[in-house]
């Protein structure tokens, strides 16, 4: 069986003999610098692909099988040709977005983004206790929305802050949706894009929250309307957010929500650690294997 | 039984009939503006007082006992008059600590630090993957320097993120010391201030670290010798420090702690929740009841 895989040391692993071999399989490596190579393949690893690069992989002749090291699926769905089977790699990332989830919320009740902005003006302020806006989570409310495997990691993570959690899943009656969020003070975000998820946190979604309600966005950056996220933020009826995934994306520079105090922006880095592109290797290899 | 107590609307509440009232207390209330009330008190409860405030509350007539409402006692100890008893009151301030401590270690585990100044900037900045310094904390050791309540407490929490925590108490032997700590990825220091731990952490403990240790001084600023932990982050040893305390405190403008990317400082807040006064005047009320 031949397989494109990215150039990658972790991958090129694969190739040597050695514990982490593929015997049986025979790897072809593409990078967005060099293309992709000649020839049939039956299976493709679509992982750091250029738009250009993921099309080129997938009109790959004789291709059975597209495996993509993400979460998400967005960005094949619909590119893909007919009768090619696609698996993706929520395992290779839950955990890491679930503490990125967790630090998130922390770090905004504790108020570090605000800290930090002090010491960049080299400023030790102290508010009042009562306005200092600092809580330890015990008590608080968490709404996971898009409650699955990445949910109940999180929840783990917060039970023992004192955080009451609640997920919400597709199956979750509307009733119950509606009066979960309402009570929330903290809603996180963990649904897929699809044309039912996209834009469901607007306006009118938004004015049903708890005054004050904190967002945290770790799916995807459409979930929101970003313009009506803005404009429940100068009420101050969302009393913050703490975003991963933006719309648009990657943010562009003069935007107006880099500018906003309490917002705290990270570059779509939730599932990132620094052992990734081996953990990534392996969860291919693994994969493989099966297929074999 | 006359008591001296903040005047605060919480501690105001203590006097009137209801359910928090205190039958049978005599309270006086005492500011940093209007000083403290003239004649005999047999009590005091000292709290956001000012030097000069302090040394009036322990001057007053007739005093038998002192209650201090933080947790540290270094600012009474050595100036209380013979025979006045002094209670703390750890448990007051034990679980918000415990939660600054961990947010600090996952918000820096995440970056978010760094992602905040490029936030500044207006920069999505994504990193390549291996140099991204993100991680979720699994496998890590985290070393607590001074493991008492609040480090069981950080424990709790640490321990579903898969971080291996040790904890170091006066009674741990000097040769386990060394090895816990020189194996630490992270040091949590949560001691206190006496003859015996002030500059503990100087340039030749730093130097028997793990390279590229993080630090988190939650205890007393003056636990580190502050020139030792710069020159250690110029030369990388450590890897940064997240510090709620330092030396000196406040931190005055200009200092060089302030400008380094890899250290996270907030202004002594680890203690603080919006509703601190409410539970400090609740926890007054249960020593007094229990000294009456």
């Amino acid at each position: 069986m031949r397989v494109l895989v990215p150039d990658l040391p972790a991958f090129r692993a694969l190739a040597r003999p050695g514990d982490t071999s593929l015997p049986g399989a025979d790897l072809a490596f593409y990078s967005n610098e060099t293309g992709v190579p000649q020839g049939e393949a039956q299976g493709a690893v679509l992982w750091l692909a250029n738009a250009a690069t993921r099309d080129a992989l997938l009109g790959t002749a004789g291709l059975k099988w597209v495996l993509t090291l993400t979460a998400g699926i967005d960005h094949v769905q619909g590119k893909l040709p007919p009768g090619v089977r696609l698996y993706n790699a929520h395992r290779l990332h839950d955990r890491a977005v679930a503490v990125h989830v967790v630090a998130g919320i922390l770090a905004a009740s504790r108020g570090l983004h605000r800290f930090r902005d002090a010491q960049r003006g080299g400023e030790w302020t102290r508010t009042s206790i009562p306005d200092s806006g600092l809580s330890t989570l015990g008590g608080k409310r968490v709404v996971i929305w898009g409650y699955g495997h990445i949910g109940k990691l999180v929840e783990e993570r917060l039970t023992p802050f004192g955080a009451q959690v609640y997920g919400l899943t597709s199956k979750t009656e509307a009733d119950l949706v509606d009066y979960r969020l309402a009570e929330a003070d903290w809603v996180v975000l963990l649904l897929p894009s699809t044309d039912r998820t996209r834009g469901l946190v607007n306006a009118e979604r938004l004015a049903a929250l708890k005054p004050g309600v904190w967002i945290s966005n770790q799916g995807r950056g459409d979930l929101i309307v970003t313009g009506d996220l803005l404009a429940a933020l100068d009420t101050g009826q969302v009393g913050g957010a703490v975003l991963d995934v933006t719309d648009p994306e990657p943010l562009p520079a003069g935007h107006p929500l880099w500018e906003r105090k309490n917002v705290v922006i990270t570059p779509h880095v939730a599932s990132t650690t620094t052992d990734l592109l081996e953990r990534g290797a392996a969860y291919a290899r693994s994969v493989i294997l099966d297929l074999l």
